[in-house]
């Protein structure tokens, strides 16, 4: 067996627990799991979608053309309509997400803010993309503030329908995914002026491109923005309307309708937050997985990797310095809470739509408070995460042929798109302090996920830490609960003292209230972790209690100055945490190449040539370098070369 | 004038010190200043050099040809092995750092480890580029750890001369820069195996490409290693030799000789530190001036961009947030101390050289662990600063137009090159060790910015937090000390409990260690801050005190735990610093336009346009995105498209 192989054998034979229990909860049920399976082996076995190792050595021209290519053969594989088909894709696929706009945004917007008539006008045709319709939303001078949007619609009596403009540079719709080139219509949202008064934001689908030609119609501009940091098949578009009249249906009219000349409104508007939640929803679900495939390889890797020799003369796995370990091990952890947290949140949302779509909006705030705080903790985890499995592989890391980079790219914009993150955390600061005041007044309407306000008074009370280890949670819910007090009485104080709201919330407490934010997205994944360990199967009920343990400890670590400044730990106690923590990733080495290794992703998932399942780093390296880097194969830049070596430096040293 | 531009002039009308003052500073002499402007200026205005808003679309073979294309027309202009000309060119240069290598590695090494005849046989043909030399260390398989570098040199006493050979792929170099494609010699770092003994690892200087063909050599495999998170046009290459001969005179022989068959060392070996000295101390010295781009960049669109409507219904610059000014005006302050850090170590890297050459290696290791700290600390900071930069930008941000993206491409590698950071800090945590071991016994050679190990008691005595602002110096060193008697007594325990000291090392303390340098590194920063506001002239004395307490007061505050712990802070001190730094981001928020400014960087630089000088973001982009995006003048695309949307989904919904 070749050496490196070996050493990740080795490794596997330490395991102690049953993988395949792990890789059941990963994947929810058997046909998201079978689905995913085949969904990699086909895209590994289909050389005109696999991995290219090439890939980024090419222009971003290349990489659109090749996308559009891929998709076209992917329809032949997959139901791209069908969430439970796509979704497991986005993460094991080179450069793009194939319709994924127009499915999980857009259709279902269409859905909640629509008609039925409207629906099935054009519902069906987004679904077998014979219409691919982008969101357009942001423009360039407004992101997050959605009522200042500049775009206006306004209505024509004398015609009976409407006439989108673009009134300034600064209304320009900039940012909507697959709006440069794919999309043929768009849901535009745009300021509705109905005889001369402004009755706010409202989504409008607006017909952009031929349905044949696909050429852009007259009295639109539209084109794709330019390149990004990543994404780079992704086709960002800007989209501007001179005068462009379209017909009183494009409307969006579940909730607001023009009528004989009349406008009205239907309904709870609390909707519109609805449509957005499928996105976000989807975020927290997929890329905690992206985060499980650099874990992956950077595992494997600090497995073969050997580095310095040791007391016995042999060079040591990177894997057994207690600082690669550091850098890991409580990612690993911490990405198991990720990815339930992810499954918990889609039960949350399924089950908040059935009610909406009853009418019942019980549990639409709550789930969207939910939603916001992990879609920001998670989505700069994931790509924090990427980036500390990169440094971890050294130089290597830093390749593309890594695949890691490419892990970042993809999951970087998730941190500003769908609900800036920080936008999103002042979301749920706001929530906690409403939860809070219905915490005397009015008990039953404080949700499930949110009862530690509750028990303020017991948890406060609650001095004994006697066992650290069992006490993990009850110190997370504390900071929650001591933040909470605290920003509370402070904006209290504030208020007293002469400022207006809005200046405590701009100018005062922002800090602490994007802290608090945190904590409370944090302890949720905590929640979420014992409810599986609850639940699970008596076989890895142990590993996942270290797992969470792990994840909990360095959750205090990482923030310990609430329970410290309120006396809450004592310092000897805080010792003991570190040493907790050292004993933890002991604890934790062991099993890591399991706990990796139930994702189940294939070599061409991965992207990777360090972290093979056969390991091999050396030798993969230097095939892809080898064999597979077109740059190496361009006479031009020899040439130019040898240009460059004629104009010697005059040598005025 | 246009309303963006007034409000950057209304921010700059509010800045209340000389920023000329400041900019003395920052480019330390007035030909260093009066090069860089000249630079920038020339760049600017020469079309085929100067920054193409395209760029980011193009392929990495389109990029690298353009690239010795642009270095051609560099050399028309600037003396490119003049650090003074071309190290300020890094900062504002798209895409390619033209052969800083051989001048800022192999010409260093050559100088002070090859003989003076064999400096004059190569040196001046790499001044002028007649040569260009690789520096060819890493391999496949090994980085950091050069004692267990596999390539061989075999002495073959008949011919005299090596043979030189790549016994495995774990061997081959690779990620020497300019390797790939540039380079017609390379250093070669190589075991020398003499009379069938390994005698350790020394450099070669070796020919690998023809000088007029710029032919591969036979006996040499080389190439370019493929697609990378960023150094696009950065040619880092692989290098095996298959029983390669080379002359005796290939050997660099200063310090090590063959001669009449015999091997002999001549020196102290030591010196090996310092050619990796000057490439590091460049690091240190350029990209904090890359960072400073980012924040020019991100403060100047964050006083354009407004979002949200305030209290008297206009909407706010977005700087007006606190949760924004958090965000950038803490990493403004640090970015002064590592600039002037930078210069400093420039002045001690400076000394020490001059005094290695006459033989003296009394701060030899002092300069290399301050250097070490400074490098890691820094690489780290500036890359993780453009981040921030670019989050705070929201999705303009993220977008290449912004400029951003590309600082966080080209200083990410910065991290793992030229001495990867954990590596540096362990280096600095044992040479802290022991300098604290010198304190008692020899305390005349502890060195002047290590003192404080000579103060531990006074430090450990002093209780008076009355005045926090002035306090701050002394948290900072509280802190060091407090962390180096910690792990040197936590070394000593285990020790004395068994172990051996290489299981302490790394399985026991590793991440103290790290933390430990670390701590030192931003004490150091203290240091030098302290003796620019000392002798700085009086009209900036008190913006330059306000940098140093903001930057001081954030470090406490990202790692308050050794203070807390120790109990050396009560809980209303440490709300007292918390409440103290929002006052300082108070005081800094009016002066960050001057503060950004003083760099004086032109928006040709900048690579921007969200943040140029007369702001108008929007009108820029929408221009670029328009008219500059040459994926936006594909028909290919529109046709892939339309093959795309002719292949409907089955409806198997």
């Amino acid at each position: 067996m070749h050496p490196t192989t070996q050493l990740l054998q080795n490794a596997r034979d330490r395991v102690t627990f049953p993988k395949e229990e792990l890789t059941k909860l990963i994947y929810v049920n058997d046909e998201i799991y079978e689905t995913f399976m085949k969904a990699q082996k086909i895209i590994a076995q289909e050389p005109s979608i696999r991995n290219h190792a090439d890939y980024h050595n090419w222009s971003r021209k290349e990489q659109i053309i090749k996308s559009y290519e891929k998709l076209r053969i992917m329809h032949q594989h997959f139901n791209l309509a069908n969430v439970v088909h796509w979704a497991p894709l986005l993460s094991i696929f080179q450069g793009t997400t194939p319709t994924a706009v127009s499915f999980a945004m857009t259709v279902p917007a269409l859905r909640f803010l629509g008609t039925d008539e409207q629906f099935n006008l054009w519902g069906p045709k987004f679904l077998t993309m014979e219409i691919v319709a982008a969101y357009a939303q942001t423009e360039i001078g407004h992101g997050s503030d959605v009522q200042n949007l500049e775009t206006t619609a306004t209505y024509d009596s004398q015609s009976n329908d409407f006439i989108l403009h673009t009134p300034s540079v600064s209304a320009v719709k900039f940012w909507p995914g697959e709006l440069g080139f794919l999309s043929n219509y768009a849901l535009v949202y745009a300021k509705l002026i109905f005889n001369g008064k402004n009755k706010g934001v409202h989504p409008f689908m607006v017909q952009i491109r031929d349905n044949t030609t696909h050429k852009t119609l007259k009295g639109v501009t539209i084109g794709d923005i330019g390149p990004k940091l990543g994404y780079s098949t992704k086709d960002n578009g800007f989209l501007a309307f001179d005068n462009y009249r379209i017909p009183l249906n494009s409307m969006l009219a579940r909730y607001v309708r023009i009528e004989n000349g009349q406008f009205s409104r239907h309904g709870n508007e609390k909707i519109s937050y609805a449509s957005m939640m499928v996105s976000r929803q989807l975020i927290i679900f997929i890329y905690p997985r992206m985060a499980a495939q650099s874990l992956t390889v950077a595992i494997r890797y600090s497995i073969t990797r050997q580095q310095f020799t040791n007391d016995k003369g042999i060079e040591n796995s990177v894997i057994e310095y207690q600082t690669q370990q550091d850098k890991l091990l409580p990612r690993l952890a911490t990405c198991y809470g990720m990815i339930f947290a992810g499954i918990r949140i889609m039960q949350l949302v399924d089950d908040n739509f059935h009610r909406v779509q009853r009418k019942d909006f019980s549990t639409l705030q709550q789930s969207h408070a939910i939603l916001s705080a992990i879609k920001a903790l998670s989505s700069q985890w994931v790509v924090d995460t990427a980036e500390w499995c990169r440094l971890s592989c050294g130089g290597h890391g830093y390749a593309h042929y890594s695949g890691i980079p490419a892990v970042y790219f993809d999951t970087a914009p998730n941190v500003t798109l769908e609900g800036e993150n920080q936008v999103m955390y002042l979301q749920v600061a706001r929530y906690l302090l409403k939860v809070l005041s219905y915490a005397d007044k009015t008990p039953d309407k404080v949700p499930f996920y949110f009862s530690f306000v509750l028990q303020i008074k017991e948890t406060l009370a609650n001095k004994d830490l006697t066992n650290l280890t069992t006490s993990l949670g009850h110190l997370l819910k504390l900071t929650l609960t001591l933040q909470l007090i605290s920003v509370a009485k402070q904006i209290k104080d504030l208020i007293n003292s002469g400022k207006t709201s809005q200046q405590v919330w701009n100018q005062h407490v922002g800090i602490h209230l994007l802290s608090l934010a945190q904590r409370y997205a944090e302890y949720f994944i905590y929640l979420v972790f014992q409810e599986y360990i609850t639940n699970a199967n008596s076989s890895i009920k142990h590993i996942l209690q270290q797992l969470c343990d792990l994840y909990s400890i360095q959750v205090i670590l990482d923030n310990p100055n609430t329970l410290i400044e309120s006396g809450s730990i004592t310092t000897d106690q805080y010792k003991s945490l570190n040493e907790l923590k050292i004993e933890m990733l002991n604890n934790i080495k062991p099993q890591a190449i399991g706990l990796v290794e139930a994702f189940d992703f294939n070599d061409n998932a991965l992207r990777t040539c360090i972290g093979c399942h056969d390991g091999k780093p050396y030798e993969y390296i230097y095939d892809w370098a080898t064999k597979d880097n077109s740059v190496n194969k361009v006479p031009k830049a020899v040439q130019a070369v040898i240009d460059l070596m004629g104009t010697k430096i005059k040598p005025k040293l």
